[in-house]
């Protein structure tokens, strides 16, 4: 019975995958819909994400950013403008053919990324060195046409947020690109409890369309990459195609610079396979849609235990995210499995004899650490608990990280590593995309990114063996 | 220079619905966009609508509700389910053929509107009476291909919620619909300053697919009436053709009731309308994105009232939305035009004058009064002005409706009022279809709802003359 729920998960180390759909599917995080490749997101999994929005939301608006919205819809014509934009995402484009009963004239994109509509407006709105910077942001959906679909890692639609802005000089949108990144990073690790790996991707790796892209990188549990956002200066690229032109203060029409920066509910995925574990979810208690379960244990003083823990409920429920689960057909034992689940980080037990103590035993989801706290400390036992549980996510994924990201510089070792431990492989790489590009065709490692704010000595390239003071990450990933 | 903005935007009584363009396009809340029907949401726009969001979801929780979200797309057979529902929204949707290069071997709708598509996945999740009620919301954008468009009032893609909920007696969905009906009264009542009416729709009017539809209609200040939000109940339609099936406690299986209930970015169409002037936009406190503008006045001293201005707002922007317009290319006058069309509620002075004798001067947006303030009590005194304008703008808009609602049981009487004065006007109805469409035909009004929570006396049918107890309010409308 103790077991119930758990031996409906299949074990994580068996089978990484399968463990992956399973929780997201008993934890009613997301359901498959009748649409190919689009998931529905439950009220469980949605707020998460109602929590990450609010959390970057307030990031984006601190450091001057507003919110704005541009059309789902892109002609066939302004997504062409930009070449390798087009080349990049004409593959999983959406294309709406008819409007009613009647045929339209030239088809529109359902938008996979919003450059060229937004764009398409700035050049309309700048005019002056006084309307720079352009700070929007946009919350919404959009829809790439995936071959292979996964919930929350790859779907043919996803819900993301876009910033896209516009400034006077090379040096503020690559001051941008990088505030941003910085932002993610942040974001990431003080909120999911995620470490990351700030970099910048390889030529062949970089965004349809920029002149450099950035990126934070996570490792999953299962030794496998996760690229959790990204950063891109866009240089002069859709300014010159958008003819976003604006008049300096030195008197000469200038092309403005942009850039744009991306995450979206992939996030959820990397927080279920960064942090689960064989009894199922462990979520950060920053985002927890709950962090706090009250389970009475009831015993022959039903109605004292019923009503101590009501009152707990309603004391609570003003500082933190609390559910009680005051169901009569099940049993405490299944509801502990229910709620570990499910990923609850604190489970407040309280039974006839716990009220004799004035006590409460609280439970930690990422330990299984069992506390007696006196009643009247609760609440701020409660509060250091949560925060104690946030850190001590983040160090072990950060532990986690850490060992599995070696250093290798010969091909032989990189090969077997990727084979039997996966993880972060650090490599001399020459810069050049044919050594890039062998790797791949080896052993299915891609290049990460290549790290920032970090100094590396000289060594040879893993493949060609040339000189180079460059080192990039390489790994297996989602 | 004093008019200079106010002469850009024509006249509200002249050319209501130029007036209408103008304040959107000048106070740039919207811009046109370059997919045909669609509008760009710029940041004051989009700001109105977060608050919006804001104001609502958290009486949607309140009231026991979850957001989640479902696809935006949904395949054919899916929204052919329900015969009405599919005849209702056939000739305004979306279709999607292509995936990337590929055609699709069944074209996919994007959503109208999201019954269906929620309704196939409630099949799947709702077994016992124990899972009931299930109690959903989403926000998202949904695509309705209209033939000619207007800025927040129809445009072919649009923002809104959409609450969808099952539940196990036909009695509670209709609780839940009223329920719903009475939030958004008195959401749109407190946060809008918009007084309605409430009622139901003539079986013509109703959503289609519904069995009751409820409404809220609002009066626009140019005497025609909008549809300001929707609840319907759908009885038992939905649940038998997707068959939302649940075993009730006396071991029967049973149908569910379901409900929906919406409000869009219309309501900012809504507030432009409603509240605006000759003048421009005026817009109620608790949903304008600047609450207070500061515009420094400045003399010889400029450095000396800069601190000032600067002082104040730090001290201001912890408890109210406020801005600091210290741009210094423009004159004050040119900025008490500019923030008055761009409707913000007090505009706040400060000059050498005032510095010297401890005081600001506080303007009303709603009424132009000037107040003088004494610096040490502006904080209480702002707080209690911003709420005499929220109440003075819900006073004078409901003064409106209530001397634009007319009491009429002669048909010629009736036509001529339609043609002249517009508003509402209230007749006997003998519940005929016939009669209702032969007003449409004849004065282009329609019937907006008949009012609940209003006994009337018997009277006889504007048309047939039949005797009946029922009366309905008609009007032109958006």
């Amino acid at each position: 019975m103790e077991n119930e729920y758990v031996k409906e998960i299949t074990s994580k180390s068996e089978d990484f995958s399968q463990w992956y759909i399973d929780v997201i599917l008993k934890a009613e995080l997301a359901d498959y819909s009748p649409v190919r490749g689009c998931m529905v997101i439950r009220p469980y999994g949605y707020e998460i994400w109602e929590n990450i929005q609010h959390l970057l939301d307030k990031r984006f608006k601190e450091t001057g950013h507003k919110n704005a919205y541009f059309p789902i819809f892109i002609p066939e014509a302004l997504l062409k403008k930009e070449a390798e934009h087009v080349e990049g995402f004409a593959p999983e484009v959406a294309w709406v053919t008819h409007g009613g009963h009647e045929e339209l004239a030239e088809r529109i994109a359902v938008r996979p990324t919003s450059e060229t509509i937004i764009c398409s407006m700035y050049s309309k709105w700048i005019k002056s060195w006084r309307d720079l910077p352009v700070l929007i942001n946009q919350w919404c959906n959009v829809v790439r046409w995936e071959k292979s679909t996964k919930p929350f890692l790859r779907t043919a639609e996803f819900l993301w947020q876009e910033g896209h802005t516009a400034h006077r000089t090379a040096e503020d949108a690559e001051a941008e690109t990088l505030r941003m990144l910085e932002v993610y990073r942040e974001f990431v690790e003080t909120e999911l409890a995620l470490p990351v790996v700030k970099g910048i991707k390889s030529e062949n790796e970089k965004f349809a369309g920029a002149a450099r892209t950035y990126t934070i990188e996570a490792l999953m549990s299962d030794g496998k990459a996760l690229q959790a956002g990204t950063s891109h200066n866009l240089g002069q690229h859709f300014s010159k195609v958008f003819d976003i032109k604006f008049l300096d203060q030195d008197g000469q029409l200038k092309y403005v610079w942009t850039t744009s920066w991306g995450v979206s509910t992939r996030l959820i995925g990397a927080i279920i396979m960064a942090h689960g574990d064989d009894r199922g979810l462990r979520l950060p208690p920053r985002i927890a849609p709950i962090q706090v379960v009250i389970v009475p244990i009831l015993g022959k003083k039903d109605q004292v235990v019923l009503n101590c823990a009501r009152e707990l409920f309603g004391q609570l429920k003003q500082d933190f995210r609390v559910e009680l689960d005051d169901r009569n057909e099940y049993t405490p034992g299944w509801k502990f499995n229910e709620w570990e689940m499910r990923g609850v980080p604190v489970r407040l037990e309280i039974g006839p004899k716990d009220i004799e103590k004035e006590q409460v035993v609280l439970v930690r989801r990422d330990t299984g650490e069992k506390i007696f706290t006196p009643r009247n400390e609760l609440h701020q036992r409660l509060k250091a608990l949560l925060e104690d549980i946030q850190t001590n996510m983040y160090r072990q994924a950060k532990q986690f990280m850490d060992s599995n990201t070696r250093e290798v510089d010969n091909f032989e070792d990189f090969k077997k590593i990727i084979e039997e431990k996966k993880g972060f492989i650090k490599s001399h790489w020459c810069g050049n995309e044919s050594c890039e590009q062998y790797i791949k065709e080896q052993t299915g490692a891609t290049l990460r990114c290549l790290p920032l704010d970090q100094k590396f000595e000289e060594g040879k390239c893993l493949i060609c063996g040339k000189q180079t003071d460059k080192v990039a990450i390489f790994a297996k990933s989602y």
